[in-house]
């Protein structure tokens, strides 16, 4: 499921800094931001140099990702909108969530902690793309995407506090946020702004 | 004095993130970020786990703040301009940039690690709020108020260098940053450019 | 090597900061984050507190650089693109990359890792200066610029892998980057976009 994640997401980020006509490098930048700066921060965040600087494998998957999305970007418009790319997306954000729920709970954090760490890991490396890309980060209004994320960390820790087995919880965690996620896409699911609220309120 | 300052910079954070009609998510993202973020680069600075993944309570407050903003903005236009939150907001300002100092000392930086540090426990969240909303953070161009943060940092080097005890070291400094704070914001006062230098030499 | 560097990016910051009317408190800022970020993130990544928060001296060597763009902003329009601005700024980004090597291969991370750290050092600080004034890093999409640090990082990594001398190791990977830079910036040279290389596979 990493792999998976780790190859969607280099080529959704590649993708979008190919559409701004990035040179080779910045492409490559923005595609490996996309798939590290998530957990990289996860791990700064724990006090442990990051990962992606000491296992080579990742990288390499990341750089397939780059490669096929400048491949992909000669035939298609937008290859990060494609349906195979959306549900490796999708198997991603559970895998990065879960990654970041496991860490942080090895890591000792407050429940609090274990949430916002499972969901800067599934969506922190997107959020920097798009300030690379001199964008609002897309997930803070539009779409229903990181809350799949911060739904797969609440699970993880009520199943880890509740005393269920580490590898259940991990496929429970993992679950929940790709099936919220693949719902949402099919149904086009958003979530409210204050605005929408208070005209509801009235 | 803390606790005003959580609640404050979550509710102002929040209150930008609903001009802008970010989501739900977004806008608790951008509360939670502006009452963090700085602390939590603190806490990195010098090498331990944020604060904030640490302490419940904390993360309680500033959901109090942004829980205000979402209310309030369905009957007022700018919350985040209104007196009480200007000056709530000056008391949290002195004391973020008080943690601060008082943090990269016990961790034996150099005066302008003391200093920077304290600016950055008490601007920096409302800097990384700022990039996230896809502008070029306020404090760098507008108003007189990082500065206050700098000068109460300075202060507090200052004191506990001459010998003063801590808490007095605490007071003084704090009262520093409130008190430049409030009078700039009655006065109107702005730092200089560049441009406006030159034109005086002129 | 590493002072030049410290007094040029400083002073390309700064004057950039100038140009959008940041007032001083923003001018500094900029100037100190070119100067600074891109070595504070590598000590991050790395696990130790960063150098700028306990070395003086460099921080001096910086503010000299900010003084510098302030006084020549008054005579020049643009003192970042003068030549003599252009070596210096060649040669900080080979100490810079040189440094950010050598740090990494002492923390024992991947090859990936010291390129990457080697070619964070040079280039963070000018991309987050760039965040800073709410654009995308130029490095990302204009220039031959973060390619001459990556090639520093490399030429460092293969020549202590090969059993290189530590000093010969630094002069080649410095000559590397300085080298590379100057012929970029008098050829001119771009890297090329994903839409440039497909338009000539056709």
């Amino acid at each position: 499921m990493n792999a998976v994640g780790l190859v969607a997401f280099a080529l959704v980020g590649a993708a979008k800094a190919i559409r701004e006509e990035f040179d080779l490098f910045g492409i490559g930048v923005v595609g490996l931001s996309m798939a590290f700066a998530g957990g990289a921060t996860r791990d700064v965040l724990v006090g442990r140099i990051p990962l992606v600087l000491r296992s080579p494998s990742e990288v390499a998957l990341a750089l397939v990702g780059v490669g096929v999305a400048i491949g992909l970007s000669a035939v298609l418009a937008s290859p990060d909108d494609h349906p195979v790319t959306l549900v490796s997306d999708a198997i991603g954000l559970a895998a990065f969530a879960t990654t970041g729920a496991i860490v942080a709970t090895e890591a000792g954090v407050s429940a609090f902690g274990v949430v916002a760490i499972a969901t800067i890991n599934a969506v922190g490396g997107g959020a920097f793309a798009d300030v690379l890309l001199d964008r609002a980060p897309f997930i803070l209004f539009d779409d229903f995407y990181a809350t799949c994320a911060l739904l797969g960390g609440v699970t993880y820790w009520g199943a880890t506090t509740a005393g269920t087995a580490a590898g259940t919880a991990v496929l429970v965690s993992a679950g929940v946020t790709v099936g919220t996620r693949l719902v949402a896409v099919a149904r086009g699911w958003q979530l409210p702004t204050a605005q929408w609220l208070h005209r509801r309120g009235r």
